[in-house]
C-alpha cells in the first residue's frame, strides 16, 4: 500500500468535521455555488471531456460507453440544474425526528447526523462526480470519489469546479476528494481504511461490485442487479397487465428496474400469453419461455425459445425476457424466492387478497401492485435525487436519497438525572 | 471450509422465509412459548450449566467470568421474564411507517420487513442465547447463534428449550440455529456466507470484534468500546456535575456506557476539581490527570498519577478515570474528536448555547445534556430490550432494539400507472 489514498482520506475525514458543523442554509448555498462554478468552468470541463472521448475512441470504447462518457453544453447544464435541485431539497439534518419524555423526566430525542466520510466508487459517467458530491455534502458528509479511468480528465475538471466553490466559501477542498490515479491498487487501499471511511458505495457493473464486496473492510452498500418480475395473477386486468409488461420491459431495457421475467397464472395464460407475445414481438423483444408458454406461442404461430435456469436468473438489460406459466400465486412466489435479486417485483391483480399476499410474502426493496417496475427510482418515489438503488438489506433498501446518507442518534436532555440515585448520598 | 456452517445457514435461511410470513401475534405467541419451555426445562438447563461451570473452574476461568457464566433458578426465571417482555412489545413489522400520494396517483408506502438471517457471535453469558433469539424472531428474522466455548452446554440446553417451542407450533427448528462446534474456523466460514447472512453482530471483547471486522464479507454492525467523556462546562451546576461523575464512573465501571475521561473547563477547575477528586477517591476511583489536574490535586493533598495519551484513549472498564483541564469548549470538543470512540458524551452546563454547541459538534451515538452517560441503554432510552449498542455509524447507531432488526422497503399501489404512458398506444 502506497499510503496515497490514506493521506487523501485523512484530509477528507478532517474536512468532514467542518462540513458537519455547517448549518443547512450554508450547505445549500455551497451546493448552489458548485452549480455556478460548473457553469463558469464550462469550457474547461468540455475540453477535458473531449480529451477523454478522443482517448476512448482511440482505445476502442463501444459506442454505448462513449455516449455515457460524452458531455455537451446541454448535458453539463443538466448536471448544474440537478445540483440546484439538491440544494433546494429540505435539510435532512434539520430538527428532531422523534421525541419522548420518560417517567424520570429525561427527554429522549432522536436526530440525524452525517455518516462522516463516504467513498463512492463508480464507472464511466462523469455526472456521478457532481451528483454524488452534492448529495453527500447536502447531508453534511465529506466524499472520496473514485471514478473510472476512461473519464479521468472529465472528473478532474468537474472536481476543480467543485473545489473552486469550496474555496470561495473558505471551506476545505478535501471535502470533495478525487482519487485521480485510477490504478486498482488504490481502490484496494481505500477498502481497507475502516478507521477513516464510514461507508463505501460501489455503483457499476458486476465485476466492480464483486471486487468491492470481496475486499472491503469498510461498510458497503451495494447497488447490484435487478432481476425484476411481473406476476400476472388469475384476477388481473389484462389491458393493465399488458401496459405494465411493455413499459417494464421495453421502455428502457438497460436499467436495473426493467423487467426480466414474466410469470403468468395458468388460468389466465390462454387469454394473456398470446397478447403478451404479440405486444413484446411488436417492440422487438425476444421471449424465452417454459413449455406451457411455448405451447401457447405455437398455437399463435409465434416462435419462442426454450428458457432454462440461467434465463430465469439473468439480468438481460436488453430486449429479452424470460416467461413462465405458474400454477398459482404460491408457485409465483417460490419462483421469485429462487431466482429473484430482491430488487423490484410487480403483481397485476384486481384481487386485494392476492395483492396483499404478494406484498407480504416478497421482501424486495420495492413491491408494486398494479404499477410499473420502472417506478423503483428515487425521483419517482418522492425522495428527490438518488445516489443509487441499494440492494443491500441494511441501512437503506431501494432508492437512496439524502436521508440515507445520515444516521439517527440519540440526544438526551436532563436536569441531573443519574441511573443510581440511591448511591448519591454525599 | 468444512461446509458445516453453510449447511446450518442454508436451513436457517429457509426458515427465515417461514418466520417472515408469520403475523405479529404468531411471533409474539412463539416467544411466549419459548419462555414457557425455559421454565419447563429448568432442571436440564441448570444441569448443563453446572457442567460448564465445573469445566470452567477446572480450566481456571476467572471469578468474574464464572459469575457471568453461572445460572441459578432466579437468573433463569429472569431470562424467561425478559422473553415475555419482548413478546409483549409492539410488533415492529406492523403497519405503514410513511405514506405519500404522488401527482400521478401512485400511493407510495414504506413498511418494515425483516432483515432475513442474523448471525450473532458472542461470548460467555448464556442469557444472550435466549435474548438474541427472541429479539431476532420478534422482528421476523431467523438467527444463527455462535456462543463461547465456555458456555457450550448451557447454550445447547437453552437452544433445546427454544426448539421445543418451535416444534410445538409446527415451525422449523432451524429458525434458531446454534453452531454447537465452537472451533474458530467455523466463525471464519460463517463470515464468508454473504449469500445467506444479512447481518452479523459481534458482541464481546476487543479481540472477538477485531477478528470479525478483519474477516467478514457479510455486513457487520459492531458493538465496540465506549471511551465516554463528561465535560464540565464553565457554566455547570457543580453538584449536578458531581452526581453525573460519580454515577457515570462508579455505579458500574465494567460497562461500555461508564465514563472513562473527565474534562473540566479551566475557569471552573479550581472550584470543581478538588470536590471531584474527593468524591472519586471516596468511591475507590484512581485518577490519572494532566498537569493542571495534578497541581489542583496537590493543593488538596491528593495524589494523582500523570496521564498520557494512552490514558485518554483507554477504555478502563475499571475504577480508574483520566482527567484533563481544557481551555474552553472548543478544546473539549477537540479532545473528544481525537480520543473518543463515538459512544457516549456528556455535558454538564446551565448555558443552553454551550449545550447546543456540544450537541451539534459531537457525533457520538448518544449525547447527554445534564444526564448520566449510563442512560445510553435500550431500556433507559425507551426501546425495550436491546441486542446491544452499535458503534457502527450505519443502519443503527447506539442501542439496537427490535426495530433495528428490520429494514424499511417500498410498497407502491397503483391503478396501472406506467413510466412512459405516451408509448402505450396499442
Amino acid at each position: 500500500m502506497s499510503g496515497y489514498v490514506r493521506t487523501l482520506a485523512e484530509r477528507a475525514r478532517a474536512a468532514s468535521l467542518v462540513l458537519a458543523a455547517l448549518d443547512g442554509a450554508e450547505r445549500a448555498a455551497l451546493i448552489g455555488a458548485m452549480a455556478g462554478q460548473l457553469d463558469a468552468q464550462r469550457e474547461a470541463i468540455l475540453a477535458a471531456n473531449a480529451e477523454d472521448v478522443a482517448r476512448g475512441e482511440a482505445g476502442g470504447l463501444s459506442a454505448a460507453m462513449l455516449d455515457r462518457l460524452r458531455l455537451d453544453p446541454p448535458r453539463l447544464a443538466a448536471i448544474a440544474a440537478a445540483l440546484r435541485e439538491v440544494a433546494a431539497q429540505p435539510d435532512p439534518l434539520d430538527g428532531v425526528t422523534r421525541s419522548e419524555t420518560r417517567a424520570n423526566g429525561l427527554i429522549i430525542e432522536r436526530q440525524r447526523v452525517p455518516l462522516g466520510l463516504i467513498a463512492m466508487i463508480y464507472e464511466s459517467r462523469p455526472n456521478v462526480t457532481a451528483d454524488a458530491a452534492a448529495l453527500c455534502l447536502k447531508a453534511g458528509n465529506a466524499v472520496l470519489l473514485r471514478g473510472g479511468s476512461e473519464a479521468r480528465a472529465s472528473n478532474a475538471a468537474i472536481a476543480a469546479a467543485l473545489h473552486a466553490a469550496l474555496r470561495e466559501r473558505d471551506l476545505p477542498e478535501a471535502a470533495v476528494s478525487l482519487i485521480e490515479d485510477t490504478a486498482r491498487e488504490h481502490v484496494l487501499e481505500l477498502l481497507q481504511l475502516s478507521d477513516l471511511i464510514d461507508l463505501a458505495i460501489p455503483r457499476g457493473g458486476e465485476s466492480l461490485i464483486r471486487f468491492v464486496a470481496e475486499h472491503a473492510r469498510v461498510p458497503v452498500i451495494k447497488h447490484y442487479k435487478g432481476v425484476c418480475h411481473l406476476y400476472v395473477d388469475r384476477a388481473a386486468d389484462l389491458d393493465l397487465a399488458l401496459n405494465l409488461l411493455v413499459d417494464g420491459k421495453a421502455s428502457r431495457p438497460g436499467v436495473c428496474n426493467a423487467l426480466e421475467t414474466l410469470l403468468v397464472h395458468q388460468d389466465i395464460a390462454p387469454a394473456f400469453v398470446p397478447r403478451a407475445l404479440a405486444a413484446l414481438s411488436g417492440r422487438g423483444v425476444q421471449v424465452r419461455g417454459c413449455e406451457r408458454i411455448r405451447a401457447l406461442a405455437s398455437d399463435s404461430g409465434i416462435d419462442v425459445a426454450a428458457a432454462d435456469d440461467s434465463d430465469y436468473a439473468a439480468e438481460y438489460l436488453d430486449l429479452i425476457i424470460a416467461a413462465h406459466v405458474v400454477d398459482d400465486l404460491d408457485a409465483a412466489l417460490a419462483h421469485i424466492a429462487r431466482y429473484g435479486s430482491d430488487h423490484t417485483e410487480v403483481i397485476a391483480s384486481e384481487d386485494p387478497a392476492a395483492a396483499d399476499a404478494f406484498v407480504r410474502r416478497t421482501r424486495s426493496s420495492a413491491v408494486m401492485v398494479n404499477a410499473s417496475s420502472r417506478f423503483n427510482d428515487g425521483g419517482q418515489l418522492g425522495l428527490g435525487a438518488e445516489i443509487g438503488i441499494s440492494t443491500t438489506r441494511l441501512h437503506a433498501y431501494g432508492p437512496m436519497g439524502v436521508e440515507s446518507l445520515t444516521i439517527e442518534r440519540f440526544v438526551v436532555r436532563g436536569a441531573g438525572q443519574v441511573r443510581h440515585p440511591e448511591s448519591m448520598n454525599r
